[in-house]
């Protein structure tokens, strides 16, 4: 006799699963935690992976072998995506919105935990099945959806920042210019922050003239890094020619019209 | 005969409860996506709550009435956080975390995902029974837990600026004074970041003095804000006497031994 239910074990398998996206799990983890046999593991995760894939919350990968076991990779749907992403748009055409100035504001939009996890999901969905070592963001706002697309990925995010700390020992500062205002800045990373010769996707929340990303870029390139990708969650339809050339933005914006109090912002298509 | 069957609509649910802590979603939402009977959808929740609390994994409460619905808790037990912090702490008492001038490295142990997301999880524990509207912290290091802190208490997260941003509209900004080094700096927040009168928990990484803390408890008062705590990840133990009084900690360290290379840091045992 099993000390727990199929039932049972199949809600608790799919609860660790989804705690540890793209991880794997040894089915001899599950076979202890349930004191159940490995043959029954196999079974129950048959049924989980039935039903991650048939309500499409993702896909459950198995690995044989001697250490085999399981894996939630949390693709997500296109529909899923199209869906999502044109209601955040919709969210974010309220003419409240308008700053001085002409800027949007969203922040509140991607401070928000539940909807940060998804785009960070939708970024992430683009990347699972590369190889990348570490999400590299630039503070501060990039950050909450930087570290939700590495959470999906299961990987360290690196955060680069605008200024070299004592406490953190010793940096690598890059200057960079500004696409749209020529003015010069600096950023830092601290040497122990990240492997030489890793591979990394770059993630920001806006995307302009595209002279922070290639900030990154340079930086990524003092560490032998490879950049496996850039993704911002909104690019300026205006320059239409970034400083940067491959990146995929998840919203475009046309430039506000402040008098109109109109916001054209929807899901890009590629 | 019903679309899913009872394991597929369980496995679902504890999916669906997972990815959404602290939140109440009606009977009807599952009754609606599994086209099952509401009284199928009771029977359902009270199997997935059994194996969430067998399994120490939270709380499922559920709410009745006619807008009736479940919310998963993600309270931690008392073992799981005082084995998961005996992890973390022996993880950064390696003496390489050493950094020249006697700080600590701890950077890459707080934006690893799965250790902050429980990291946050415990500190969200702390506020799961109180009226709590958002989260509060001030930009960079603490900016990852603060965010999983609010994914588990299901509210937005803020983020305090050293410098105020054009792009942001009106702001608020206070000056304070870093309780060690007595520099004058200052800190601003969007005025449409934060809702007057609301109710906060105050979250950072790292306190030594409690200046900064100190500050964002003078910002959190210009929006008639009532702090309901303060959290931080790692508190020195000195200077024993800090400009705040009431905090919670969830290690504590002693002065750096930079000759010796000893670092001692443990859980906070209150």
């Amino acid at each position: 006799m099993e000390k727990y239910k199929r039932n049972e074990r199949i809600g608790a398998i799919i609860k660790i699963l989804a705690d540890n996206p793209n991880k794997v799990i040894t089915y001899n983890h599950f076979s202890e935690k349930f004191s159940a046999a490995k043959s029954s593991i196999s079974e129950d995760v048959l049924v989980v992976k039935k039903i991650i894939e048939n309500l499409e919350m993702g896909k459950v990968e198995t690995v044989s072998g001697a250490a085999g076991g399981v894996k939630y990779v949390p693709v997500i749907s296109d529909r899923e995506r199209e869906q999502f992403l044109e209601e955040v748009s919709a969210k974010l055409r309220d003419p409240g919105r308008i700053i001085q100035g002409g800027f949007l504001y969203y922040t509140d939009v991607i401070y928000m935990p539940d909807i940060v996890d998804k785009l960070g999901r939708i970024i992430a969905s683009r990347y699972l099945s590369e190889k990348v070592d570490c999400v590299v963001t630039m503070e501060t706002k990039g950050i909450p959806v930087a570290l939700m697309t590495a959470k999906y990925l299961n990987v360290p995010l690196v955060i680069v920042r605008r200024q070299s700390k004592v406490t953190e020992g010793t940096t690598v500062t890059v200057n960079y210019v500004s696409g749209t205002s020529s003015r010069i800045s600096t950023m830092s990373l601290p040497k122990r922050a990240l492997q030489k010769g890793s591979s990394v996707v770059i993630v920001d929340d806006f995307m302009k003239g595209g002279g922070t990303v290639k900030g990154i870029i340079h930086l990524m390139e003092e560490f032998e890094a490879e950049v496996k990708g850039v993704s911002v969650l909104i690019a300026s339809k205006e320059p239409e020619k970034k400083l940067v050339e491959a990146y995929n933005p998840l919203l475009v914006m046309d430039r506000l019209d402040v008098d109109s109090s109109q916001i054209r912002i929807q899901p890009y298509k590629a």
